[in-house]
This record gives C-alpha cells, sequence and structure tokens, in this order.
C-alpha cells in the first residue's frame, strides 16, 4: 500500500541518522567559505544551498558503507561531504527557471529566488568545483580513486546526463529505456557513487567495491520509483510535501511509463536486492542492513 | 597608441600558434563525447561550446611552459585541453540571459541562443565535470598536483569567485582594489594555472613552477588590461569585434577605474615582468618568450 512516507524505522536507525548528519554538517561547515568573505552573495548562496535542510541521505549512505567494511568515519567524512555538495549544487540548479523553475525546496525560498539566477548558477558551479577540491585536499591515501568514481558519476557518465534526458524528456512519453536511463543516471548514479567512495575509504578490495556500487545502485532506483509512485499516488497531509508535481510538470516518471502495478514490482525488486547486498556483507553489529531497509522501505 | 589587436607577430609564433592550436582541438574532439550519444542536445552542446573557434591561448601557453621547462607534449595535452574546457564552460554561463545576456560569441550564436538554457547550463556543468574527469584519466604521474592546481583556480578561490565579484559590481563604481580581485580571479587566475600545469606536466621543481605561476599571472593581467583598454579605445574594424560593450553594460574596466594613463601604465609593467619572467629561463630555442610577447603586446 502506497500511502505516506512514514518509514519503517527502527529505533537505532533513528538515532544513527541524527548523529551521522549532524557530523556531516559540521565537516560541511569547516568546508564551505566564511558567508563574509569577499565576494560575499557567491558564499552566502553557496552555504544557502548546502546548509538549508536536507536529510543527508547520500554521505550518512557513504558514512555507513565504510563502517560495515571496517573504515573509519575520518576516512570518508570528506568523501561523504564531496558527494554531497555535488547533490546539493545540482538541485540550485534544477530549481533555476530554465530547469525545473521551482519556488521552494525543503519549505524554503529556492536559492536563485533570495540570491538571483547569476549567483544561483554561480553557487552551484562553485559547489562542483569545492567537490572536487575537497576530495583532492582531503588526506586519504584513496583520494585518486574517489576522484575517478565522484568524477564519472557526477558528470556526463552520470547524474548530469541524466538531469539532460529528464529535461528532454519533459511533455513527450518516452520509452521504458530512456525512463531506466533517466532514473539510472539522475538518481542511482549518486547513491551508487555514495556506496563506492564508503568502500574506497575503508580500502575495500574490489569485490566488495563491486559489491557496494551495486548496492548503491539498488537503493538508488527503489528510493526513485518509491519517490515516483508517492507523488502519484500518496497522500500531501501525510507525505509533507506538495505532490501531483510531476505529472502536471509534463515528467515522465516510473508509474506513469511502467503503470503503478509493475512500478511496485520493480521497486519490490531493487529493495530485495538492495537487502541482499547489504546481508551479504555478514558485519558483526553493522547497521548498514539496517540503513538499507530504511532506504528502500518507504511504505510503497 | 592603442589602435587595434594587430599582434607584434613573429612569423614563427603564427605557425606555432596554429600547429598547437589544431593539436589541441584534435585532442579536444577526442576527449568529448561523440554528438549522437543520448541524450544528444548535452553532447552537441558541450561540442558547440568547445568546437566553435577560440584561440587556444590557454592551452597554448600551457603546452610553450611545458616546452620551455624541457616537458614532452603528451605530457601536457590532457591537463592543456582541461584548462580548454574550463574555460570554454565559463563563458557558456556567463553568456547566459542572467548572466551577461550575450546572444554571439565569435560571430556565433551563443550556446543558450542554440540548445537552450537549461541545456547550456548543463553542457557548462558537464564541461567543468569532464575537465577533472580528464585531469584525472590522464596518464600523468603529476595528475594529483594537476588537480589541485585547477581546482583551486577554476573555483571559490579563483575563477568564479572572479565572476561573481564582477556580476555584484555591474552599475556601481568599484574600488581599485575590488576591480583588481575581478581581473586576478576572473583572467590572471587561470592563465597562471595554465603556466602552473605546463611546469606540473615537465616536472619543474618547487621554485620554476612558482616562476611560472607568476607568468601566467602577468601574462593574464596585461591580457585583460589591454582588453579593456581596446574596448574603450579600439576602432571596431581593427578590432574585428563589438566595443564599448563592457561600458554600455555599465561594467567596470582597468581604465574605468584607474583611468587610461594609469592602465596604460599598468599594462606595460604586467607585460614587462611577463617578459622578463620568460627570458630568465634561458630556455634554449624555447618559443615561450615570444609567446609571451605575442600575448601582452596587444598595441596597447
Amino acid at each position: 500500500m502506497i500511502s505516506n512516507i512514514i518509514f519503517i524505522v527502527k529505533k537505532g536507525i533513528e538515532k544513527y541518522f541524527k548523529e551521522k548528519a549532524s557530523l556531516i554538517n559540521r565537516r560541511l561547515d569547516g568546508l564551505l567559505p566564511d558567508a563574509g568573505r569577499y565576494p560575499s552573495p557567491l558564499f552566502k548562496a553557496m552555504r544557502y544551498g548546502v546548509m538549508s535542510g536536507g536529510k543527508r541521505i547520500r554521505p550518512i549512505t557513504a558514512i555507513a558503507v565504510c563502517g560495515a567494511l571496517g573504515g573509519k568515519e575520518k576516512d570518508v567524512i570528506d568523501f561523504a561531504s564531496a558527494i554531497e555538495m555535488v547533490h546539493c549544487y545540482s538541485l540550485i540548479h534544477d530549481d533555476l527557471p530554465s530547469m525545473d523553475n521551482d519556488d521552494f525546496r525543503r519549505g524554503k525560498p529556492t536559492c536563485h529566488r533570495i540570491f538571483g539566477e547569476a549567483i544561483a548558477i554561480l553557487a552551484g558551479d562553485a559547489l562542483l568545483n569545492l567537490a572536487f577540491e575537497t576530495v583532492m585536499f582531503s588526506k586519504s591515501p584513496k583520494k585518486e580513486a574517489a576522484m575517478k568514481s565522484l568524477s564519472l558519476n557526477a558528470g556526463l557518465h552520470g547524474m548530469v546526463a541524466g538531469q539532460c534526458a529528464d529535461i528532454i524528456s519533459e511533455n513527450r512519453e518516452v520509452s521504458r529505456r530512456e525512463l531506466l536511463f533517466i532514473h539510472r543516471n539522475k538518481t542511482a548514479a549518486l547513491f551508487s557513487c555514495a556506496c563506492e567512495l564508503g568502500a574506497i575509504a575503508a580500502s575495500a578490495g574490489p569485490r566488495n567495491t563491486r559489491k557496494m556500487k551495486e548496492l548503491g545502485y539498488n537503493i538508488g532506483m527503489s528510493f526513485q520509483i518509491a519517490d515516483d509512485l508517492l507523488d502519484i499516488t500518496g497522500n500531501e497531509k501525510e507525505v509533507g510535501k506538495k505532490l501531483r508535481k510531476d505529472s502536471s510538470a509534463g515528467k515522465n516518471t516510473y508509474p506513469s511509463i511502467f503503470g503503478i502495478k509493475t512500478a511496485r514490482r520493480h521497486f519490490l525488486k531493487y529493495s530485495a536486492a538492495a537487502a541482499k547486498i547489504a546481508e551479504s556483507l555478514k558485519a558483526k553489529g553493522s547497521i548498514l542492513k539496517d540503513i538499507t531497509t530504511f532506504l528502500t522501505k518507504r511504505s510503497a
């Protein structure tokens, strides 16, 4: 039953998410330049785009993967922060009038509504740049592998390609193949990257690194399908955000192309695949499986 | 006398520029994805933004520096191409309606006029990303140092900060300090980076690398001041592009803030400093000094 986004939350998970989100927020705060520095609108806009809420799901996933593979938080925190910067830059650019034209995000005016379009574009550019800077200047001996993963997943082989495919698919019905391309690249690529960076930070071997990429991919796909399903079938009051947005914007969604029944079936398939991978790690005391359940079990 | 942009061109220089530009164009062509690949508007726009002319001054400078320090072309070509990608992405974003609102560049419609704003923004994002990818996936043993230089000079510590300072200074008179900040960051940072990457590619020691950064900085400053002077005092027919654009757009320029006389003096100062550094290398048969003269001696 798709009715709301009340997650099946275990008590430990809530605490874990809160703790790790505040860890990430502290690191992001340290990495972002002071808002008072010249030219201040740029730095204010960057901070606004990053520090105005957000669940920090991607970086938390990176931390959880790193932990499950025996890595330490300090090994992954910069990579995790870089992933979040890429996510936030993409939101700033996606919200622009020429893109999705959104006035609000997380209940607040979007970046360009506060700072104007020019500064919002530049703040996005600077955040993407800062993400790479953050990885490059981290103390990790694994930064080269991390840079490669981040650059491949964030750009024309990943997220940007997905965003472009999404834009050009508006107001026409796309094929299933195109829709899969959009979801894989626009959403799943960055989740997959988050998990890969977690594995890289933990110095995992190639087998486990591949496994974690796969885990992220499955989490990302189930996450996006759940989002699409909620947009169509959810209850605005329960979900806590404006729904029916995608369909009214002429966007293609998983249920609009595959049908609600198949969308639910695929959601379950990706969730189950993610859970299976998380379980297979057999990391004692690891919270990764619970997180996977948490992220994929939006009550769809 | 500032009257035109007929450079003082030595014959060898013209040939050198032509040769190296075509070398860079071939590499860029190889690095950019096929225009037919899905989603094709993204890749068409990226190619349009990069392959529609351009003198390739920055990457040619990188190649010349590398050569003067005993490095080979194959060591620097990927770094040089990355610099050009950053330059081209910045032009695509700068031309957007919310930024400089330019309809033409190099005599052709700007990227957003052909592909629309959304695709132009994404093409810029993808090019910045591809620049980092190009450095990271190059075979150079020096790519870490190159990544650090590129990320520092292209982003919030360099070019993007300069662009933002430029945007917020429109239609008000800035201080000399602000104007210097804009020119240093918007223009000189990327020239400085080009020279630094040339030195890095040639495995130069810290002293020569620092020298080359300084060379690029001086080239960049004289280059920008000459451009500002030409915009005010040049003859459109001789210069071959629309002039008086900056002043009519309410932009601050070197002569508008420092006065034409001082601007000319500073231009000469930066040019002389660049020439002195280029000479000091004493690289036999090196074309670097001639290039420095070529780049800084717009007949200002």
